[in-house]
């Protein structure tokens, strides 16, 4: 009976035994992989979310487990990780939202401050009562009220609220809360003075990630933060096979839309259980994200934007009531989707640039934000000129051998030893390696060519003496830790087309700035501040970051790594009406150039193949380290 | 075999035999029961539809029927006659809308005329197709071309509109043709040119019918029209027994606007059909109502309308969309609920002001709109003001012993012969007499006070000497037709009770016109016109109105009847955008004064109980008339 079972926890692929009847709780804490708890597996708290791979290994789930799971999550898979006990050989999937230990998961970002101007005002009124020598309709009595002490002048009130007005200002003895959006329609009615309880979320919306804010709108502080993996991950993990799946039906479509609105009502819970903070008191939510998750989340046929010339239903921004959309704020309150730009660069660059601020200062700013598709911005106050690269998912690990999302055991830096060539990484949370996230991946790159393991064209070179150079199924790779030292106890390599991987994406990448910078008549050394915004992003080493070509060849210090910018642009537009109304003219000043429209693409992009460029003038600083030239 | 069959058809209570086997249309035509029928009987109309009281007696419900009849109608045993065979003794009820003959429902009223300028415009644009230099969003790209070609600066889309845009404007082609709401609205998108496609719906909500045009917004012309009764009859005949009802829940309060939705949805569909419109072509409708047909219509709480003071929750215009509401016009099409004056002077008094045009006129007018509730004004352009009087249904045959609606066998018009008592009657469509609708109530009461047989107070004359004059179950009754008169067979008579109800009808009715008169300092001989609105009012004898004094003395030919002005008003609103905002200003404008707030109010009422009026002064053309004096 006691024949040991073995568990083995994702992403990490780590690997322990257990006895039967242990849970999957303790089993971790004995292989340790960090599970989060509150309440020390007491099944009280419901924190410990896991995700179990097959079913029929584990035992049934219990009332208490249905008491903290959602049945979307029930459907799933999705177990307490206390409650869960093991009778078979089990793979677990331990979800972000569940890890503990160093984070890397950028919810944060560059926040620059705006003034405090919510759309969303509340006023605390004591009407006077109707009598039948004052017959004033519920409405017109409010309204009258409103103008008097606040001065608004043409007030409406929202429809559904306006069905229940009679009985709220009666129920409230006509001393209530109203709450006024956009300084023109009344949205909610409350008994009594809750004129403190005002409170905004900003979500973005990303391709991999939703990430929201609950923020006091009375103080414009962050509050509560919640994140998730964005679940329409099961129909395609990037936009064109989400867009693809959408295609084939409005059904579909309205599945994707459905899944987003979860996953932003799953990051809303989070934020306010974290906050203490009732999602009745959140009034408005402002929402970024890219064209494509824009699109999805309002119900917008995508088709188009995967065509040539790829244009978007809508650039300017979108106000919907949450309720429409399912979104669980007040049943009222309004939902502002932040406008975009065009077909590959969405709301979630209008963020960027409200963030960093390129928009209001002289300086000439880079703004890239790294992702699956990369945004590129060159410009400043008088004229800002963007365009969208291609730049694939390498840097978040996929698509590479041993790639793996920035998680606990991902090989986060590496340096490699000129001569012996021998390697030093670090991983997340120093746990045994599982596999390489992004950064590593530019740190290799970057050492391979110093240490002269690979060339200008990013080819190993066989000619050097190291046992870790090896071929495996005919093509060349490179051992970047041992079995030995590896948590799945298999060698962790990086491969001639894994390096092609990275070499395809910055090329895409650096042929977006190129071209930029060509059109705007502009070279490095005109660059005041280069912003570097994005998950990965906040990682990379930036030397190895120029070393490998990704970003041009400027002074380091002028490199600012702004994060999660698309999320601190919906809080602006959140706390901000300037910010809101800047956000607008931003969507339509800011200008959108086609790279695939450009007829000098193609030869860019063949010269960015090279690392770090076929043209080493334009990175003098790298020249001197390489230790081969053409 | 040839057992023969008795069919009763209601309101009228006339009977004829049938043979098992005959159809209620073939009984209907033997007895003289005027049923509606395009086809003759051959089951391809639709037009013949009646209500089977006992279903069991007819044959089962054919296919032919499902096709013509809604399931709601199946359910509420409609059946068509002409396909119904009666099997054993049966009660059929023929509904309004399919009785022939002179037909007794106001559905029409004056029209005033006004400016075309509807809400709603329709422009065909051909749009440039996007291109890799020209990657306008779909959205900005109509917005451009609307705004270079109808000048037209700041567009919105409606949301459901905006989800499906992407794909209409590549299935037109790009060649499309698009409606705008009220300038700033785009709510509709249609391949092709279909500008001279644009139809809107003007509705009137009574509390006992619900009256429906389709106009063609090209030319304001009616198309078609359609009504029916007000299926919320089944919760009470009268507003307040709706808003008993509604108060119970607001689920009862949901039943309530569903009835009323699906009310005006039949309306719809008969009026469209009579104008061979598609529903999908009409973007547009406006919505006239009483206060409490507006609450229910709308879905917001009715119950404080019943109680002092009285209050409505709103009072300005609506703007709902078709879809949110149920109502089966275009799916992006707007609903314009008219503003309303006070809880019990609705948007249908808005309609009676607009129509009759006294707002805008130097003469002093009197209006009265009769129905349930009469609502008064006393005005001109630069002033009115208005009260409701709880006149009660008694005009529309309700608490009438013999009393009836104004239908078929109704006897309209009445004369008694001086000293014999002899009494002259007209039926509609010259059938046999059924019973007393409300013009002949009027006759009868004046007709009695002429000849002695009532006195001031209305009280019958025992002393007369006639054999129509009895006493069944202890009241005094007068008989007006004798038993081998009647449809029948049955004596039909007026009582004391009956003259009880006219008198406490035309006393709150009066108080209205004497409070506003006083307060307004104005004596019958100022007022230059008096307006007499709503579906009784057309049928009435001036003089004998005066006479019984219902309205005030004035000389019978300032008198004006004006028909169903809430309807006219809502066409004026459909196709007037001046109309919309005079509607709006008038909603403000019109003061309105609570009678049971009036400190005369009662010392009014008790003289407004005599025939025509304690105070004889008031009506010296009637005065040499009357054969008694106090």
């Amino acid at each position: 009976m006691e024949k040991p079972i073995t568990v083995t926890f994702e992403p990490e692929g780590r690997r322990g035994r257990a006895a039967t009847g242990t849970s999957i709780f303790q089993a971790a804490r004995e292989v340790g992989v960090g599970i989060r708890s509150e309440c020390a597996g007491e099944g009280t708290c419901g924190k410990c979310k896991v995700i179990v791979k097959n079913k029929n290994a584990a035992n049934e789930v219990t009332d208490i487990e249905r008491e903290h799971l959602s049945s979307r999550e029930i459907n799933s898979d999705y177990r307490l990780a206390c409650r869960t006990i093991v009778k078979q050989n089990i793979t677990v999937m331990v979800p972000e939202e569940t890890r503990i230990g160093k984070r890397k998961i950028q919810i944060t970002g560059l926040e620059r401050p705006v003034p405090l101007n919510p759309s969303v005002k509340k006023f605390h009124v004591v009407l006077p009562k109707p009598t039948l020598s004052d017959v004033r309709p519920d409405f017109e009595r409010l309204r009258d009220s409103l103008k008097k002490e606040q001065g608004y002048k043409k007030l409406r009130v929202n429809y559904e609220l306006l069905k229940e007005l009679p009985d709220i200002l009666r129920n409230a003895n006509w001393d209530l809360t109203v709450t006024i959006w956009s300084d023109h329609v009344i949205i909610a009615a409350e008994a009594g003075d809750t004129s403190n309880k005002l409170l905004g979320l900003a979500i973005d919306v990303g391709t991999s990630k939703i990430v929201g804010y609950v923020v006091d709108l009375m103080t414009g502080q962050t509050v509560g933060v919640g994140f998730i993996e964005n679940p329409q991950i099961m129909h395609g993990e990037d936009v064109i096979s989400r867009i693809t799946f959408a295609m084939g039906s409005n059904e579909k479509l309205r599945v994707l839309q459905k899944l987003a609105v979860e996953g932003i009502n799953d990051v809303l819970h989070e934020a306010c259980t974290q906050a203490s903070a009732d999602p009745n008191n959140i009034y408005e939510a402002t929402i970024a994200g890219n064209t494509a998750m824009h699109h999805f989340l309002l119900g917008i046929q995508p088709k188009h934007l995967a065509f040539s010339p790829y244009t978007p239903a809508v650039r300017k921004s979108i106000e919907v009531k949450a309720e429409k959309l399912g979104i669980k704020i007040n049943r009222n309150g309004n939902v502002h989707v932040l406008p975009v730009i065009a077909g590959f660069v969405g709301a979630d660059a209008v963020g960027d640039v409200l963030s960093s601020g390129i928009h209001e200062s002289a300086e000439l700013s880079l703004l890239l934000d790294i992702g699956t598709n990369t945004e590129a911005f060159v410009g400043n106050a008088d004229d800002i000129l963007s365009c969208s690269c291609a730049s694939g998912p390498a840097f978040e690990g996929a698509h590479i051998k041993h790639g793996m999302k920035a998680v606990t055991g991902a090989i986060e830096k590496v340096r490699i030893i000129p001569d012996t060539y021998e390697v030093e990484y670090e991983t997340i949370d120093d746990m045994k390696p599982v596999g390489l996230c992004g950064s590593a991946m530019v740190d290799i790159v970057a050492e391979m060519l110093k240490s002269g393991i690979i060339n200008h064209h990013g080819r190993l070179n066989s000619d050097i003496e190291t046992s870790r150079l090896k071929t495996v199924d005919k093509v060349p790779e490179f051992v970047l830790a041992w079995e030995n030292e590896t948590a799945t106890e298999k060698e962790i390599t990086v491969t001639q087309k894994d390096i092609g991987e990275i070499q395809l994406a910055k090329a895409a990448m650096f042929t977006g700035c190129s071209i930029l910078m060509k059109r705007k008549n502009v070279k490095k050394e005109n660059f005041d501040r280069v912003f570097i915004a994005g998950a990965f992003g906040n990682y990379i080493n930036p030397e190895n970051a120029k070393f490998i070509g990704l970003v041009p060849d400027v002074p380091t210090e002028k490199i600012e790594f702004v994060g999660n910018t698309a999320i601190t642009g919906a809080k602006m537009v959140l706390v901000s009406r300037e910010a809101r109304e800047t956000a607008e003219a931003l969507s339509k000043r800011i200008r959108y150039l086609e790279l695939a429209a450009d007829p000098s693409f193609s030869s860019e992009f063949s010269q960015a193949l090279f690392f770090p460029h076929r043209d080493l003038d334009r990175f003098p600083s790298v020249r001197k380290y390489l230790k081969f030239e053409r």
